[in-house]
């Protein structure tokens, strides 16, 4: 089935409110196999949503909106597809009295704006079950129609939870079946990685290799489509074969998963305790750490040492070696992370030291010279790194490598094959 | 003028990139008093891209088409474009000789991939002075078309140094003038916020306001058109006083400033250095204030300390603290907030403890349960907040709300009316 997907909102045309619903909406649906070439962003205009909405419906098999459906004085969409589809706002008195049911804790104020979101074109049916949400879905000339919030947690749950679902009894015999590998890259460029999957490609049609450059790391995605679930199966494992002999390590992971899932799954089964000494990164490192649920389990903490006297005074790096290195130096790099795995008691510990920018840097060291340590049992060294980019982009990279620095650390004291055999 | 733009990738149309190119492109168009009703985003289709360019030149006075320059295989705008406006690939050898010179260092093969990048649609004019970045314009029966590269960095450049002015001096007399101004509002929710300002907007019909949450805070734009720049200019001027009245401190900034600029801009006029201690915020505190340029003028740094031993070993909080109230405590939180306050020797600090989720929760502090600190010369105090959401949500609004605590603390030990007074 061909869908399409119109977000609706002035914040969104005109730049205020970057667009993550469509892209997530997008994502879950070709993950499930449905094609969606075409997604529109409209301005809050009756005429607009109208035109859209008609256009969307003649051209696919079904389609998603989202936005708009707010009370606030600026959310037009139902009133649009009341008339686009003559079908006249309606009150639901069960959808009124699921919606009074759990806003008792608001003033009467608010509760009275809530009353709105009980007004819906004829034909509605509501998405969520306790109508905690605003989102409904009706059937137009045979197509099914959905209409999301444009708050993005709410529509992420209506999407998973109940448009997937209908559309998925909806659509009884898919023609083509659609199967993905994303591949997560840390290390080479884009067109290193091009140069080493190019010929891949072209031996089979049925096979898609994209290069997506998500700074700092490249995605690399596998896409079969095949007439049966069989045969796209077997490709897929043929093509993920390859393509995994060749990158070899440069692979971090597959999908959704992070550098920091991935190394602290490494920390957990090897029972490590991580400690973190940030400069530059600014605490981006334990950020990233800390985001995955459950690191309490090996994450200790650390410092950010942004300032030199913190430095010495809660890592006890030298004032000697600060004053004859500076702090962007491989020396303040080891110390940093020799001294927060010793004042922590951590098993490993990662630090970086560098210029983020934009002021700072020097023809010697300039902005983006960037030094990561890593102390462990065994000892501790630091590597330099040099980032292009703005700040906020040297930080990125800053963490993300230092991450990787780790996790291949951790692959190395696992695995003793020699990384320059990584390309096959 | 009336502008589209047009995106083209599977990796958008897939959900596999957030498209954020075309939203800085509206959000810089629309400050520049275009007009951008709708926004599309198409898969690498030769057909698709042909069809929607030509739909677009046929609507509007202007398009912008972003992606599919590169020079691996999946890159097929220009194709695209030849075919449907009927532009011969023309080898430009100018443009050649000038990414040859910025690519000595590349390897000959990279190198001679680089080649495809100077074949273009007949009639493109490159718009990078240097051709360090793919991107080009043509006119077309008399609109101008503007093609730039997918990659954000080098669009964003592209389009504030390249296509704006071509489109200032293209365009003479703009028939309306447009001012914008978005307040950013730390406190209050939009439905609050809504209501304070809801009879403003029915006063005149030159003015739309406009509300948007962007957990955790919420963004209210003012539009004023109008027939002159003085009118608009005026109208601008008695709105935005209004507004600044009624929202008073819950507006911390205005446009694109952060709360963390705002936040450093104060600590630097008061020439006060600041550290921070994080448990549940995991270093997004510290990232936060380290995003802003020149933030070492006043931040010495801090420590994360999640587990409980570098609670105490790092920030001297009291074991029996911990043991009589818990980590996630108004007690702990002042001992944190005190502790790094101490050991940085830094004039103000904050801390933040708390359960960010999805495990840890209890019936007594349910995940979502914070406590922010913040120590000073005058003493140390804690403040317990509710988050809702999922465990990035939570550290986030966690990170947000310890920033505007502390600009609060900032105005107020400087501005002393009381905040009942806020709302006028």
């Amino acid at each position: 089935m061909r869908g399409e997907i119109i977000a609706i909102g002035d914040e969104l045309t005109t730049g205020r409110i970057l667009n993550s619903t469509s892209c997530f909406a997008a994502a879950r649906l070709f993950a499930a196999g449905y094609k969606v070439p075409v997604l529109t962003t409209i301005s809050d205009d009756l005429e607009l949503i109208s035109e859209n909405l008609l256009q969307a419906l003649a051209r696919s098999d079904f389609v998603i909106v989202t936005g708009g459906l707010g009370t606030t004085s600026d959310d037009l969409t139902n009133e649009a597809v009341s008339a686009a589809l003559a079908r006249p706002a309606t009150l639901y008195p069960e959808i009124l009295r699921k919606i009074q049911a759990h806003s008792e804790h608001l003033s009467p104020r608010a509760r009275a704006s809530l009353e709105k979101l009980a007004w819906l074109p004829d034909g509605a049916h509501a998405l969520h079950s306790e109508a905690k949400s605003a989102g409904y879905f009706l059937v137009h000339q045979g197509k099914p129609v959905f209409f999301l919030p444009g708050v993005p947690h709410e529509m992420r749950e209506l999407m998973v939870e109940a448009v997937l679902p209908r559309l998925a009894v909806w659509d009884g015999k898919p023609t083509r079946r659609v199967r993905q590998r994303v591949y997560r890259v840390s290390g080479p460029g884009e067109a290193e990685i091009n140069q080493c999957l190019a010929d891949l490609e072209a031996r089979d049609e049925r096979a898609k290799i994209g290069y997506y450059p998500v700074s700092p790391e490249v995605q690399v995605s596998l896409t079969i489509s095949a007439a049966s679930g069989a045969e796209a199966d077997a490709l897929l494992a043929d093509f993920d074969g390859e393509i995994r002999r060749r990158l070899g390590q440069d692979i971090y992971g597959l999908e959704e998963e992070s550098l920091e899932e991935v190394v602290g799954e490494l920390c957990r089964q090897r029972n490590l305790r991580l400690a973190v000494a940030e400069s530059c990164s600014g605490g981006l490192i334990a950020a990233a750490v800390t985001r995955v649920p459950g690191s309490s389990a090996y994450f200790l903490g650390g410092v950010v040492a942004y300032s030199n006297l913190l430095k010495e005074k809660l890592l006890g790096v030298a004032g000697e070696t600060l004053a004859a290195h500076g702090a962007v130096s491989a020396e303040v790099a080891t110390e940093m992370a020799a001294g927060v795995r010793r004042a922590s008691g951590a098993d490993i510990a990662l630090s970086a030291t560098g210029i983020a920018g934009p002021d700072g840097g020097s023809e010697e060291k300039p902005v983006g010279t960037v030094y990561i340590g890593l102390a462990a049992a065994g000892g501790v060294r630091a590597e330099l790194f040099t980032f292009n980019g703005k700040r906020g982009q040297i930080q990125e990279a800053t963490a993300h490598r230092a991450l990787d620095l780790l996790r291949r650390y951790l692959l190395s004291t696992q695995d003793s094959r020699p990384t320059g055999e990584k390309h096959g």
